[in-house]
Protein backbone atom coordinates (compact mmCIF):
# COMPACT_ATOMS: atom_id res chain seq x y z
CA UNK A 1 0.00 0.00 0.00
CA UNK A 2 1.26 3.16 -1.41
CA UNK A 3 0.19 6.75 0.05
CA UNK A 4 0.14 10.06 -1.73
CA UNK A 5 -0.96 13.55 -1.44
CA UNK A 6 -1.76 16.31 -3.64
CA UNK A 7 0.40 19.35 -4.00
CA UNK A 8 -1.68 21.48 -5.43
CA UNK A 9 -5.66 21.82 -7.40
CA UNK A 10 -6.41 21.77 -10.96
CA UNK A 11 -8.90 24.88 -11.51
CA UNK A 12 -10.66 24.69 -15.37
CA UNK A 13 -14.20 25.56 -17.02
CA UNK A 14 -15.41 21.43 -16.38
CA UNK A 15 -17.62 21.68 -13.59
CA UNK A 16 -19.28 18.32 -14.34
CA UNK A 17 -18.35 15.19 -15.64
CA UNK A 18 -20.41 14.98 -18.79
CA UNK A 19 -19.88 17.41 -22.01
CA UNK A 20 -16.28 17.16 -21.22
CA UNK A 21 -13.63 17.22 -23.51
CA UNK A 22 -11.63 14.08 -24.40
CA UNK A 23 -7.72 14.41 -24.45
CA UNK A 24 -5.97 17.41 -24.18
CA UNK A 25 -6.28 16.97 -28.32
CA UNK A 26 -10.21 17.99 -27.23
CA UNK A 27 -9.81 20.73 -25.79
CA UNK A 28 -7.54 22.84 -27.73
CA UNK A 29 -7.18 26.64 -26.35
CA UNK A 30 -9.41 25.57 -23.26
CA UNK A 31 -7.38 27.55 -20.12
CA UNK A 32 -7.34 26.35 -16.70
CA UNK A 33 -4.87 27.16 -14.16
CA UNK A 34 -2.93 24.65 -11.87
CA UNK A 35 -2.78 26.37 -7.98
CA UNK A 36 0.59 24.82 -6.35
CA UNK A 37 0.43 24.62 -2.55
CA UNK A 38 3.37 26.90 -1.15
CA UNK A 39 5.57 24.32 0.48
CA UNK A 40 6.46 23.18 -3.15
CA UNK A 41 6.45 26.29 -4.55
CA UNK A 42 10.77 26.52 -4.92
CA UNK A 43 9.90 23.55 -6.74
CA UNK A 44 8.50 25.30 -9.88
CA UNK A 45 12.05 26.73 -10.11
CA UNK A 46 13.07 26.41 -13.90
CA UNK A 47 9.83 25.20 -15.21
CA UNK A 48 8.90 28.40 -16.98
CA UNK A 49 11.27 27.46 -19.48
CA UNK A 50 9.36 24.15 -20.64
CA UNK A 51 6.65 24.67 -23.62
CA UNK A 52 4.60 21.42 -22.80
CA UNK A 53 4.24 19.63 -19.42
CA UNK A 54 3.03 16.97 -17.95
CA UNK A 55 0.49 16.89 -15.25
CA UNK A 56 -0.42 13.66 -13.12
CA UNK A 57 -3.55 13.82 -11.25
CA UNK A 58 -6.17 11.97 -9.40
CA UNK A 59 -9.22 11.04 -11.16
CA UNK A 60 -10.98 11.92 -7.94
CA UNK A 61 -14.82 11.97 -9.82
CA UNK A 62 -14.02 7.96 -10.51
CA UNK A 63 -14.99 5.53 -8.07
CA UNK A 64 -14.06 1.73 -8.30
CA UNK A 65 -12.97 0.05 -12.05
CA UNK A 66 -14.24 -2.38 -14.31
CA UNK A 67 -11.27 -4.71 -16.31
CA UNK A 68 -13.53 -3.99 -19.26
CA UNK A 69 -14.61 -0.74 -20.56
CA UNK A 70 -16.51 0.92 -23.83
CA UNK A 71 -14.78 3.83 -24.37
CA UNK A 72 -15.80 6.89 -25.28
CA UNK A 73 -14.24 7.00 -28.55
CA UNK A 74 -15.46 3.48 -29.20
CA UNK A 75 -18.62 1.23 -29.46
CA UNK A 76 -16.71 -2.37 -28.11
CA UNK A 77 -15.92 -3.10 -25.13
CA UNK A 78 -11.92 -2.70 -24.70
CA UNK A 79 -9.26 -3.96 -21.86
CA UNK A 80 -9.18 -0.93 -19.64
CA UNK A 81 -5.53 -0.45 -19.97
CA UNK A 82 -5.76 -0.40 -23.51
CA UNK A 83 -7.90 2.87 -22.59
CA UNK A 84 -7.29 6.10 -21.14
CA UNK A 85 -10.75 4.95 -18.96
CA UNK A 86 -10.79 7.21 -15.84
CA UNK A 87 -12.04 4.12 -13.68
CA UNK A 88 -8.71 2.33 -13.13
CA UNK A 89 -7.40 0.26 -10.06
CA UNK A 90 -5.12 3.37 -9.45
CA UNK A 91 -7.13 6.13 -10.57
CA UNK A 92 -4.16 8.27 -11.62
CA UNK A 93 -4.56 10.54 -14.91
CA UNK A 94 -1.91 11.86 -17.08
CA UNK A 95 -2.53 15.08 -19.60
CA UNK A 96 0.71 16.98 -21.28
CA UNK A 97 -0.77 20.71 -21.39
CA UNK A 98 0.90 23.87 -22.99
CA UNK A 99 2.37 25.99 -19.96
CA UNK A 100 1.72 29.63 -20.53
CA UNK A 101 3.11 31.39 -17.64
CA UNK A 102 3.38 31.06 -13.80
CA UNK A 103 2.99 33.73 -11.38
CA UNK A 104 2.80 33.27 -7.28
CA UNK A 105 2.66 29.36 -7.83
CA UNK A 106 -0.35 29.77 -9.94
CA UNK A 107 0.61 28.17 -13.59
CA UNK A 108 -1.69 28.99 -16.38
CA UNK A 109 -2.46 25.88 -18.49
CA UNK A 110 -3.78 25.67 -22.26
CA UNK A 111 -5.81 22.43 -24.18
CA UNK A 112 -6.93 21.38 -20.45
CA UNK A 113 -9.37 18.29 -20.39
CA UNK A 114 -9.36 17.77 -16.57
CA UNK A 115 -12.56 18.49 -14.04
CA UNK A 116 -12.44 21.59 -11.99
CA UNK A 117 -11.06 21.03 -8.57
CA UNK A 118 -8.46 17.94 -9.52
CA UNK A 119 -5.77 17.26 -7.14
CA UNK A 120 -2.30 17.44 -8.61
CA UNK A 121 -0.04 14.68 -7.79
CA UNK A 122 2.96 15.68 -9.67
CA UNK A 123 4.99 17.72 -12.93
CA UNK A 124 7.40 16.49 -15.42
CA UNK A 125 9.02 18.81 -17.62
CA UNK A 126 7.83 17.20 -21.23
CA UNK A 127 10.25 16.48 -23.39
CA UNK A 128 10.27 14.81 -26.45
CA UNK A 129 13.22 12.96 -26.91
CA UNK A 130 11.75 11.26 -23.72
CA UNK A 131 7.97 11.36 -24.53
CA UNK A 132 7.50 11.36 -28.39
CA UNK A 133 7.72 8.74 -29.99
CA UNK A 134 8.11 7.92 -33.75
CA UNK A 135 6.65 4.43 -35.69
CA UNK A 136 3.64 4.21 -33.82
CA UNK A 137 0.44 1.52 -33.98
CA UNK A 138 -2.25 2.66 -31.79
CA UNK A 139 -4.72 -0.86 -32.04
CA UNK A 140 -8.54 0.24 -32.08
CA UNK A 141 -7.46 4.05 -31.38
CA UNK A 142 -6.04 4.34 -34.89
CA UNK A 143 -9.20 5.65 -36.31
CA UNK A 144 -10.87 7.02 -33.52
CA UNK A 145 -8.37 9.27 -32.35
CA UNK A 146 -8.63 11.56 -35.65
CA UNK A 147 -12.24 12.04 -34.39
CA UNK A 148 -11.18 13.13 -30.87
CA UNK A 149 -11.55 17.31 -31.28
CA UNK A 150 -15.34 16.64 -31.77
CA UNK A 151 -16.01 14.32 -29.48
CA UNK A 152 -17.14 14.73 -26.02
CA UNK A 153 -17.62 12.95 -23.04
CA UNK A 154 -20.73 11.57 -21.02
CA UNK A 155 -21.51 10.18 -17.80
CA UNK A 156 -20.74 6.43 -18.32
CA UNK A 157 -17.45 6.35 -15.76
CA UNK A 158 -19.15 8.68 -12.90
CA UNK A 159 -15.81 10.19 -13.60
CA UNK A 160 -15.08 10.87 -17.64
CA UNK A 161 -12.15 12.91 -18.14
CA UNK A 162 -10.44 10.44 -20.30
CA UNK A 163 -11.28 8.59 -23.66
CA UNK B 1 -4.39 10.82 1.73
CA UNK B 2 -4.93 8.67 -1.91
CA UNK B 3 -3.52 5.15 -1.33
CA UNK B 4 -2.74 3.09 -3.91
CA UNK B 5 -1.25 -0.39 -4.46
CA UNK B 6 0.79 -2.45 -7.01
CA UNK B 7 -1.27 -3.70 -10.52
CA UNK B 8 1.78 -6.10 -11.57
CA UNK B 9 5.91 -6.36 -10.81
CA UNK B 10 8.36 -4.81 -13.87
CA UNK B 11 11.72 -7.04 -14.25
CA UNK B 12 14.96 -5.16 -15.63
CA UNK B 13 18.52 -5.84 -15.94
CA UNK B 14 18.85 -3.24 -13.78
CA UNK B 15 19.50 -3.72 -10.01
CA UNK B 16 21.78 -1.70 -8.95
CA UNK B 17 20.90 2.38 -8.86
CA UNK B 18 24.25 3.91 -9.97
CA UNK B 19 25.58 3.00 -14.27
CA UNK B 20 21.96 3.19 -15.16
CA UNK B 21 20.65 4.60 -18.50
CA UNK B 22 19.01 8.10 -18.19
CA UNK B 23 15.27 8.03 -19.90
CA UNK B 24 14.25 5.25 -22.40
CA UNK B 25 16.18 7.10 -24.36
CA UNK B 26 19.50 6.41 -23.39
CA UNK B 27 18.02 2.47 -22.78
CA UNK B 28 17.46 2.19 -26.54
CA UNK B 29 17.07 -1.92 -26.93
CA UNK B 30 17.32 -2.98 -23.46
CA UNK B 31 14.13 -5.17 -22.71
CA UNK B 32 12.54 -5.52 -19.66
CA UNK B 33 9.60 -7.84 -18.54
CA UNK B 34 6.01 -6.11 -17.33
CA UNK B 35 4.56 -8.92 -15.20
CA UNK B 36 0.91 -8.07 -14.00
CA UNK B 37 -0.96 -9.54 -11.71
CA UNK B 38 -3.78 -12.27 -12.70
CA UNK B 39 -6.55 -10.50 -11.15
CA UNK B 40 -5.58 -7.58 -14.04
CA UNK B 41 -5.41 -9.79 -16.83
CA UNK B 42 -8.77 -9.05 -18.05
CA UNK B 43 -7.53 -5.37 -18.43
CA UNK B 44 -5.03 -6.17 -20.96
CA UNK B 45 -7.73 -6.91 -23.79
CA UNK B 46 -6.83 -4.79 -26.84
CA UNK B 47 -3.16 -3.55 -25.31
CA UNK B 48 -1.06 -5.84 -28.02
CA UNK B 49 -2.81 -3.31 -30.95
CA UNK B 50 -0.55 -0.28 -29.54
CA UNK B 51 3.41 -0.49 -30.39
CA UNK B 52 4.37 1.78 -27.44
CA UNK B 53 2.87 1.87 -23.33
CA UNK B 54 3.11 4.36 -21.08
CA UNK B 55 3.69 2.99 -17.39
CA UNK B 56 3.52 4.66 -14.68
CA UNK B 57 5.52 3.09 -11.47
CA UNK B 58 6.77 3.98 -8.24
CA UNK B 59 10.13 4.93 -7.56
CA UNK B 60 10.48 2.35 -4.89
CA UNK B 61 14.16 2.97 -4.29
CA UNK B 62 13.73 6.64 -4.01
CA UNK B 63 13.36 8.10 -0.19
CA UNK B 64 12.27 11.98 0.42
CA UNK B 65 12.48 14.76 -1.70
CA UNK B 66 14.34 18.06 -2.34
CA UNK B 67 12.93 20.69 -4.36
CA UNK B 68 16.10 21.46 -6.11
CA UNK B 69 18.07 19.31 -7.59
CA UNK B 70 20.86 18.40 -9.65
CA UNK B 71 19.96 16.39 -12.11
CA UNK B 72 21.83 13.79 -14.10
CA UNK B 73 21.86 16.08 -17.59
CA UNK B 74 23.42 19.25 -15.74
CA UNK B 75 25.69 20.63 -12.98
CA UNK B 76 23.21 23.47 -11.19
CA UNK B 77 20.32 23.09 -9.16
CA UNK B 78 16.88 22.78 -10.88
CA UNK B 79 13.53 22.76 -10.04
CA UNK B 80 12.48 19.49 -9.08
CA UNK B 81 8.96 19.79 -11.10
CA UNK B 82 11.37 20.80 -14.14
CA UNK B 83 13.63 17.64 -13.67
CA UNK B 84 12.45 14.05 -13.98
CA UNK B 85 14.19 13.10 -10.97
CA UNK B 86 13.14 10.07 -8.60
CA UNK B 87 13.01 12.18 -5.28
CA UNK B 88 9.17 13.61 -5.73
CA UNK B 89 6.48 14.22 -3.48
CA UNK B 90 4.56 11.87 -4.89
CA UNK B 91 7.03 9.16 -5.96
CA UNK B 92 5.23 8.39 -9.51
CA UNK B 93 7.56 7.35 -12.89
CA UNK B 94 6.88 7.71 -15.89
CA UNK B 95 8.58 5.56 -19.09
CA UNK B 96 6.81 5.05 -22.45
CA UNK B 97 8.44 1.91 -23.78
CA UNK B 98 7.94 -0.23 -27.25
CA UNK B 99 5.52 -3.04 -26.59
CA UNK B 100 6.74 -6.41 -28.03
CA UNK B 101 4.35 -8.93 -27.36
CA UNK B 102 1.98 -10.23 -24.30
CA UNK B 103 2.24 -13.90 -22.64
CA UNK B 104 -0.20 -15.18 -20.28
CA UNK B 105 0.01 -11.54 -18.27
CA UNK B 106 3.85 -10.71 -18.80
CA UNK B 107 4.58 -7.78 -21.71
CA UNK B 108 7.74 -7.57 -23.10
CA UNK B 109 8.79 -4.72 -23.61
CA UNK B 110 12.26 -2.83 -24.64
CA UNK B 111 13.82 0.50 -24.21
CA UNK B 112 13.42 0.13 -20.16
CA UNK B 113 15.49 2.63 -17.92
CA UNK B 114 13.75 1.10 -15.00
CA UNK B 115 14.76 -0.44 -11.98
CA UNK B 116 15.21 -4.16 -11.84
CA UNK B 117 11.48 -5.36 -9.09
CA UNK B 118 9.90 -1.67 -9.49
CA UNK B 119 5.82 -1.98 -8.48
CA UNK B 120 3.31 -0.81 -11.34
CA UNK B 121 1.05 1.09 -10.78
CA UNK B 122 -0.93 2.10 -14.46
CA UNK B 123 -0.34 1.00 -18.31
CA UNK B 124 -2.04 3.61 -20.86
CA UNK B 125 -1.62 3.35 -24.48
CA UNK B 126 0.58 6.00 -25.61
CA UNK B 127 -1.67 7.89 -28.55
CA UNK B 128 0.41 10.72 -30.58
CA UNK B 129 -2.50 12.98 -31.02
CA UNK B 130 -2.93 12.33 -27.34
CA UNK B 131 0.61 12.35 -25.88
CA UNK B 132 2.77 13.73 -28.78
CA UNK B 133 3.65 17.77 -29.10
CA UNK B 134 5.07 20.05 -31.49
CA UNK B 135 6.75 23.58 -31.17
CA UNK B 136 8.42 22.02 -27.91
CA UNK B 137 10.50 24.33 -25.52
CA UNK B 138 12.58 22.70 -22.87
CA UNK B 139 14.56 24.69 -21.16
CA UNK B 140 17.27 23.95 -19.61
CA UNK B 141 16.89 20.47 -20.77
CA UNK B 142 17.43 21.84 -24.40
CA UNK B 143 20.80 21.18 -24.89
CA UNK B 144 21.64 18.29 -22.57
CA UNK B 145 18.43 15.72 -23.88
CA UNK B 146 20.43 15.36 -26.50
CA UNK B 147 23.06 13.81 -24.86
CA UNK B 148 21.35 11.27 -22.78
CA UNK B 149 21.94 8.28 -25.18
CA UNK B 150 25.67 8.71 -24.20
CA UNK B 151 25.27 9.17 -20.06
CA UNK B 152 24.50 6.85 -17.34
CA UNK B 153 23.26 7.45 -13.80
CA UNK B 154 25.40 7.76 -10.78
CA UNK B 155 23.56 6.82 -7.10
CA UNK B 156 22.66 10.74 -5.92
CA UNK B 157 19.10 10.30 -5.90
CA UNK B 158 19.61 6.92 -3.24
CA UNK B 159 17.03 6.17 -6.45
CA UNK B 160 18.78 6.83 -9.97
CA UNK B 161 15.86 5.94 -12.50
CA UNK B 162 15.13 9.56 -14.08
CA UNK B 163 17.18 12.38 -15.46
Amino acid sequence: MITMQPIGIIHTPFRQLAEMPIQPAGAVGVQGTVEIFEPFWAGLKDLDGFSHIILLYLFHGSQGFSLEVVPFLDTQPRGLFATRAPRRPNPIGLSTVRLDRIENGNLQVRNVDILDKTPLLDIKPYVPEFDAQTEVRSGWLEQARKTVARRKSDNRFGSSQES
